[in-house]
């Protein structure tokens, strides 16, 4: 009752890492922020995590993780690899429409983080090799050239910054309307 | 005889501020740090720029004139309006092989600033339809349709963002494949 349960405290300071990382940007949050929205002390930071910069990589590692999981369901929901591809365009603009969007937080990560070298752009070219991998996995079973799945890439890429930019969905539906062209997709 | 020019401090923060916040990053450079790299007094640098938020909103500013000097430079090179909108793409593309290539100055700042309403994010919004404004007047003077413009605009921004994360150059020429196909091309 009402104990600390052991792992919890990696869990909380994760969770408040996550929120608040997205929300505000990395290198404005201090540790210090992260454990107090966590409700653990700096030490439980530090002893889960060891330092910030290994605390960001767990943050996008579990963003990673989070995005395979969504994948998994389109790969699930969509037998045919045409669909998949709009499906992702598709689960990327529902993603606007949540409280908060800031857009893809590997890639606001990387212009936070300039060297290439750092294990956190290690993580972000890890997300993004997977992405554009799921992309031309349904290129080459749809029977088209693997060229397309860097045009879809940019496709993805583009709507994502740009509806940062304008606020709006827009951008994703003009990327989905221009994928569905590339691949030939027939509308059912 | 070295004497200080009335102006110079304002050009020197400018100019050191420019270099810093686009190689590092905004949030971790202090003011400090851009007084020193321009060799002027703190005083000095709240004297012309009153504020570090201002001082960012004059980079930004100075970054969308010389990217106009460069598409004023292609609006005079190219009199064909194709020509211009695949000039542009390598535009960007020679802008990558500079040292220090980060992507685009202007997408890194939202990434830094979140709130929309910032004046940061409102340069950002006048470079950005200053740039869509330019591919789409070329466009229109082609004979094709307006929403040509927005998907041209995709591939811009998908291979900017893109080639900071694998840093080469391919999205750019992938991006410029596709768009000469877009616009109906014909090679010379």
């Amino acid at each position: 009752m009402g104990r600390t349960r052991p792992g919890d405290a990696r869990g909380k300071v994760l969770k408040a890492a996550s929120t608040l990382f997205y929300r505000d940007g990395i290198h404005v949050v201090g540790v210090d922020t992260v454990a107090a929205e966590a409700g653990v002390t700096k030490a439980a930071l530090y002893g889960n995590f060891g330092s910030k910069g290994r605390l960001v990589v767990a943050y996008l590692r579990e963003r990673d993780r989070l995005w395979q999981e969504q994948v998994d369901e389109i790969t699930a929901a969509c037998p045919d690899p045409r669909e998949r591809v709009l499906a992702v365009f598709d689960a990327y603009e529902a993603w606007l429409s949540r409280d908060g969007y800031r857009g893809c937080a590997f890639l606001n990560a990387t212009s936070e983080f300039p060297d290439p070298a750092d294990p956190v752009r290690e993580v972000v070219r890890h997300h993004k090799t997977a992405l554009h991998g799921y992309l031309r996995a349904q290129v080459t079973r749809a029977g088209e050239p693997d060229g397309l799945a860097d045009e879809l890439m940019l496709l993805l890429e583009g709507a994502t910054v740009r509806s940062v930019v304008t606020q709006d969905a827009e951008p994703f539906r003009t990327a989905k309307r221009l994928a569905a062209r590339l691949i030939g997709h027939q509308p059912a």
